[in-house]
């Protein structure tokens, strides 16, 4: 067992005092008032121990690290039928995610991009009750912590101009591939984007999916067959544009949020979150990927 | 002069016993109702006379003729400044038009595409002061008939339906290039799309595009650059992705309209309106379609 | 009748002392050299009488301004059969030309890009007993002019360097739309490139297509309906990118060719002839451009 | 430890008796004539024994899997500066490969499709002093194996036929990114694409990924870093425009070739070597992908 104790130390140590660390997101208003000298780290292992350093404990706005989850419940609730709406390849396009759809015939790449979260926000819409306190619920439970919750002017912000995912979603409807009503589905997009953790919340929420399945309570949420899809499609599809590069930098299943947090994993040994709100030019943390980078170079640990 | 009326008849004659008078336009709900055995003419020339036949007396909704009439309102209102936000070329791809959207920026390829045609109508919203009345107004004072009217029903229709135009125009904004409510101006664009005429009163209305800029009571609308500038839009671009056929085989400026309506015209010499609603596979007018080609192959009249 | 004597005149005068003439072409090496102070331009009318100033008796290479006769020869010798390998459609893309091709199978948007061009060619060496020299026979034929000749350095240039006419030609070839070898179709397309005229020459040679097919000794290559096919393929597709703005700033058929030169006509009235070798961002003579906008502007003379 | 014996034997029972068995490769018309019902598997482990099962011990064509060959050369020769010539992403993109190259200005989107193997196929013309020859030895040494061969027919009849091949590499030309000539580079190409392997050289060929960059005679490739960015590398792109599914399916890094073989690797434990010669719709094994997906699900051993 690597010492990851000292290993979070001297990535912190490494990296804290860096001048350039990116830029702060902008579109959504109310996210480009967080503090960049913000950087944090939590690491939650199957074995037991629990690592931390710096703003560990400082709530942020998971945003698209949200789509894992939601696409978590779409699965446990509709199973495979859910790969009639949405397909599991990486987008590989930094261009021009609207013409992937319109050349695809309303079908999304992957749940991990915009499009494809709306369809499965739109599975949650129809299949669940109460949508916003369920999924609420399912986080909640996942983490066995009842602070988490909505960052409701977060929400609001986007509601007002999240243009391009009103474009999206109208497209979707176009082609017969949302079932609900635009605004009611991107009103429960918005929300699960605005869900706050911090870094601890957020190896807590998904420590299932790095121990086959189970929370750390032992409750089981999907099979390990979902577990595995889950985490294969976090590797291929979770680092926007720059997944190829993450692949192979960091080598692990991964999410990120322009929030500035990632979640990245190693099946069966551990869950690792970082928060630093500075963004690189690809849209992912810009501290979170050195940092992320480093640990799996100085413990020699990832899934190549 | 060729014999106009003549040449009317041959055409309904030949063409009115047509049994494979192509689909019905059915996505926006209204329009499908349309009784597809429905075809007339009309025709008016510089030199007095008219020359009509059919069902040329009976009104049909406009849609897309209408981005013709919207743009003339924009070019008198703002000039050239329009053309830094509507490119004029082709659009040239049955594939993706939000694609080429988002390829370009947000700035569309034509006017006469929708996504440019949502642009003009958010130029009138922002510059007229009642945009629909006012742009009734002009309608009515082009055909000096006071009876054109909009149809609230085909326009609520699309508003409730039109998720396309609802993607485009959220894409539009999401680049900056639309300056007021999406829902604001989509009612406009709409409403300008639901404009009913018969034959004759669209031919009467396209008059000052056919005569250097004057209406048929003389009065002047544009000025000579900008009638040219309009009629090669139409040429290029008035046909989807039929543009290049069109030009050839029929060889006249003209637009289209998922209603089954055409106007194309002559600069100096004529008029063509021609209505039957059922579409060819590239969503232009079947019938009308084929009278155009043999109208300028009758009269030996094209601009090449 | 306008004096297009004194047109010409005011127009040389005014564009001769320009200091920004654009960019010699410098793709095709041997076409790098050519003096950029060049300006010529040269109209023949339908009427009898031929006008001229500056350079317009010096040969230059006429490049895709060829793409138009091999047309010519091309529709005579295989008619309608033609449209079933290239389509007649506006490529409207400055992205991507060999996209499209991928994307439609192998089939060129129109005669007048360069993969079209090339199917055009594969034609003609199909058809023709000795391509080369038959080229060279028709076009002095129509031109009444044996001194018209390939430039053998330019075609050799083009033959070692042209790696994206390559690059279209082995496509073409993987998806069935060429028959001979890419080696020798594209051996005849540099050569057919690498024609050289002046100003006169090009004048006389398309003056049939001005004339309803009839050259200016009175011969017959094409019946009206080729000819109105050919004029609006120009005016849609002649000037690449910028199509519709020649469309609307000009208002003629035209084509133009990276070495300056660029021929435009109105039916049944004039040819007009332009060559300078500057070439505008979009790859069209800046002179010549804005040469042929101030004629039409000046004579009141165009289509619309 | 699993049962590797029993595993094998079991898929193989299960899928041997399939009718459906895909469609053999005819693009390459030497491919066409192998025999469809031939199907082989073969497993090294690092703890040492080997497991085979069926006709891993016939030779055939290993395609594209040679792709994974020539760029752990490259990188070997000219280490990190090949990311400027080449991406790492996958291209996510079914429709137009070449497009993608000409969109991204010639530069590919990863070493295992086909115009970035090209590039690589480049650079090894550039730094080796007898290509094929240095290629063959590299790979006899890795398989410690002399009696693997080029299939001199299999290069011939690709160099005849390899149209699309011929147009990626002069489009790379005209971008600058080939510097070499393009017949040279690609008669390296074709050549590497004909090597031929059983399953059982496969693996041995393969066993140094698996191995950290040491083959099974302990010598050392290439060093961790370079090791983990080849694995990642066949995970996001090794499958074509089924690499999403595969990373699911099956969860290993791998490489599939049109001949029907494919190769697999968990690091640390295994290499695994299949070959039916029947194509998915997708163009990998069909029997192949369904015996890996069996594989890892029997032995529930995969990177996730």
């Amino acid at each position: 067992m690597q010492d990851f104790k000292a290993i979070l130390a001297a990535i912190h140590a490494e990296l804290n005092s860096e001048v350039d660390r990116g830029i702060v997101a902008s579109y959504i208003p109310e996210l480009a008032t967080v503090d960049s000298n913000k950087f944090g780290i939590h690491v939650a292992t199957m074995e037991g121990p629990s690592y931390c350093i710096g703003d560990w404990n400082q709530p942020f706005s998971i945003q698209s690290v949200s789509k894992v989850l939601t696409l978590s419940i779409a699965m446990g609730l509709v199973g495979e039928s859910l790969w009639k709406r949405v397909d599991v390849e990486p987008s590989g396009n930094p261009f021009n995610h609207l013409s992937l759809l319109e050349l695809e015939s309303g079908i999304p790449r992957n749940p991990l991009i915009n499009s494809g979260a709306i369809v499965v926000a739109d599975v949650l819409v129809s299949e669940l009750k109460n949508p916003k306190e369920d999924l609420l619920a399912y986080v909640r439970d996942l983490a066995n912590d009842q602070s988490i919750r909505f960052n409701e002017e977060v929400a609001q912000s986007e509601i007002r101009t999240g243009f391009k995912n009103f474009a999206a979603a109208n497209l979707l409807k176009s082609f017969g591939n949302l079932n609900n009503d635009v605004d009611e589905v991107l009103d429960f997009y918005f929300h699960q984007c605005s869900l706050e953790m911090n870094c601890a919340q957020l190896s807590k929420t998904f420590y299932f999916l790095a121990n086959r399945g189970k929370c750390s309570r032992g409750k089981t949420y999907l099979n390990e067959s979902q577990i595995k899809r889950i985490n294969a499609l976090m590797l291929s599809c979770g680092f926007y544009d720059e997944a190829g590069e993450f692949g192979f930098k960091v080598g692990l299943p991964g999410k990120s949020g322009v929030g500035g947090g990632i979640v990245a994993l190693l099946p069966n040994h551990f869950v690792i979150s970082t928060w630093s709100p500075g963004l690189n030019i690809k849209g992912n943390s810009k501290l979170g990927m050195e940092a992320l980078e480093r640990f799996t170079t100085k413990s020699k640990l990832s899934i190549f």
